[in-house]
């Protein structure tokens, strides 16, 4: 799919924001990837994006370009449910999260909320794949992996703490940024997990960076964090020396279309130039693999007690309301205790100073995005396990879609560096152009 | 004052509750400690309180132990407004803060709220000092100061960016601690600035360590953050080797008399053997010196930036409603940019590389924790200068009320090393009993 952005150079906000809602029409009723529209709101924003773009001042390059937001962002003028039935009847917040705040004031149009699982966490909801609708679109983000695979919207804000941006990139077959932890703004209520990152999914890389350059502008990284800082384009494509292929934990679960579907793009890498290593060549990457197996672990016991609050004080305040998942967590942490979470941390800590070490050597590490396409049933979101490793690591992670498997959408995952998102960007748009 | 956990020993809460609140009667229409109070609530939870201690099963050592919280800290039962107009009419959120949630599951007993300043930046409040009430009590805490310098509460949590714990706790001759950056869990809508803290008032170092502990050991620090842990007390009173006496930019606006009862305080340490180091005697603290001499700039602008989501968001949604002040400040961020606030995240790192280069030559830093006692009138909440460096070292600090100018209290000022709270509680334990 074209770059959105370049579409803007020859047709009106507005016009483009019909065809959006026009696409939605056609297919929300299948994919049920949003929990709430504003398609009037969204139209006045685009009619005034329209005028100041006819009038030759657009507030920013992405002036005019609609948006569809995670449920787990407070948006002042929608309601915020968290996918939880435990806020099925509040009323919305009265406030935008902050890179919302950011998106309007560059005259992004916020079009609706999408679908996640409760709190990011617990059950799965009524979302599906756009590309085969008896499947999973992954999640937690899942509305807005939907929403951006169908061609609903061209870009859409997700969240991930283990693989929730990138799982559902990947199964939609869109790309998906999870930036360096901290270094887009997550000012909002929900969600503020020390591996929680705000993240991307677009059809097109350039309309992706735009809006991360756009936020990171204007509101910047958390408090305290390098923010963004990557340039307004993906920066120019640029081949990497050499890439660490990384099995993961997931390897052994992958499917052999997976693997096929990746050694086949590796050998045309490889045959372009690019030198690849792994755990057999490399004793760094051989010790980055054994301690990112345990990623999975780590996280979910670094997630349990981090949920202690904000979602324990709502377990606590309205018993009886949480999904089963959601508790589980909760359990797991309350388990852990301080000097557990502690140990964590510092396992966590390990797995950076192991990638970290392998910065003289590499350009990036490489691998699969999922195990496979996205499984049939909407009853789960698939495995986060290929995701989980650049969640601890908290290094920024971008998948592709370049890959298929049984005829669907699988993603090509690169990670790079604590804030290297540029180098990451000019990586990932060689690997899109030179892709086979 | 004695600690109040000993009184627990003797007494039932509901009797030291009532002692809280005749002494609050008699004080606060002076005072103005309060925006909220909940006598009946609070009755009723130390009811409760003392059904567990009378049946030997107390929740914790705070159990039926009276706190007074600041308005910025969200609680399910009372109203936050901030100290803003903005929020005079806003319902109540529905929750609880993390310390909050905390303390309740701890048996401790929410009294009411504190004035603050207006998110903690923009205008006073009607808060008088406790020791003189034609004086500030401080700011931004300033309730919470009030209210355990007046001896109504023997516990307030308050929170602190540049010095709005230690400063209430110097004026109003309190203890007071802010702990490492993200050492003490901050969940709640305000106040997210990197280098915030909730930070705790007490009468009694015993009591402060103790609700810190109970704080840490149920929801921990910020998420990713090595939380507060120092054991449930302060720890064995340990004699410091050697100590680092520092200047900051305060000491040539310091007042003669303070000047002076920190020499004589230094005096009576360096008698009983401790040895001092400064920046005439030790190139490693001139230097030092040098870089928190830019502290307060490089805090402003900091916090100027950090401001624009979620002050600014409220300032564009509510416009005039904020105080000038606070608006001022969100002009030095909006002016600051992106590039700038990267520039001065690297210098406030410098500060700290500074500080951990003396972790070799000295125990702690000492300085004053004011320039002077409590200035006259309430239009202002007096100035920050010395405690602005340990804010900005996002290192732990505590105020010691053991020096006295023109008759009113100040407070002497330890800085310690990152997460190293209880080597610093001890020392503070030594200088109490030690002290002239």
């Amino acid at each position: 799919m074209p770059s959105f952005l370049a579409k803007l150079q020859h047709a009106s906000p507005r016009a483009l924001l019909e065809a959006c809602l026009a696409t939605i029409e056609a297919r929300e009723p299948e994919l049920h990837a949003f929990v709430a529209l504003n398609p009037e709101g969204a139209r006045a924003a685009a009619d005034a994006a329209t005028a100041r773009r006819q009038a030759g001042r657009p507030l920013s390059p992405i002036d005019g370009l609609p948006i569809a937001v995670k449920d787990l962002i407070e948006t002042a003028d929608l309601p915020t449910r968290f996918g939880s039935a435990a806020f099925a009847h509040t009323p919305p917040p009265r406030r935008d999260a902050a890179p919302i705040m950011a998106l309007r004031a560059a005259g992004a149009i916020i079009l609706g909320k999408t679908v996640t699982t409760e709190f990011g966490v617990g059950g799965p909801g009524p979302t599906r794949n756009p590309h085969d609708p008896t499947r999973t679109p992954g999640g937690s983000s899942s509305g807005s992996g939907a929403a951006v695979g169908a061609g609903m919207v061209p870009v859409a804000l997700g969240t991930q703490v283990g693989g929730s941006v990138l799982r559902p990139a990947s199964f939609c077959g869109t790309i998906g940024l999870k930036p360096t932890y901290g270094a887009l703004n997550r000012g909002q209520l929900s969600d503020q997990y020390s591996q929680n990152c705000l993240g991307i999914l677009a059809a097109d890389l350039s309309d992706l960076w735009a809006v991360a350059h756009e936020i990171a502008q204007r509101v910047g990284g958390d408090p305290g964090h390098i923010p963004f800082n990557a340039g307004p384009t993906p920066g120019f494509p640029h081949r990497p020396t050499t890439l660490a292929v990384l099995e993961t934990a997931g390897w052994p679960i992958a499917d052999e279309s997976a693997r096929s579907a990746l050694h086949r793009q590796l050998d045309h890498l490889s045959a372009r130039g690019v030198r690849l290593i792994d755990r057999a060549s490399s004793p760094r990457v051989a010790h980055l693999e054994t301690l990112i197996a345990d990623a999975g672990d780590i996280s979910t016991g670094i997630n349990g007690w981090e949920s202690l609050w904000p979602i324990g004080e709502i377990a606590d305040r309205l018993p009886g309301k949480l999904h089963t998942r959601t508790e589980e967590l909760l359990a797991t942490g309350r388990a852990l205790g301080l000097d557990g979470y502690i140990t964590l941390l510092r396992r966590r800590d390990s797995l950076r100073e192991a990638l970290l070490a392998l910065a003289p050597d590499i350009d990036a590490c490489i691998t699969l995005s999922a195990p496979g396409a996205a499984p049939i049933g909407i009853e789960t979101t698939g495995n986060a396990v290929f995701n989980v490793p650049a969640s601890a690591l908290r290094c920024p992670a971008i998948s592709l879609p370049l890959l298929e498997a049984d005829g669907l959408p699988l993603g090509l995952q690169l990670i790079g560096f604590p804030n290297a998102e540029r180098a990451l960007g000019s990586i990932a748009n060689w690997i899109l152009e030179s892709a086979v």
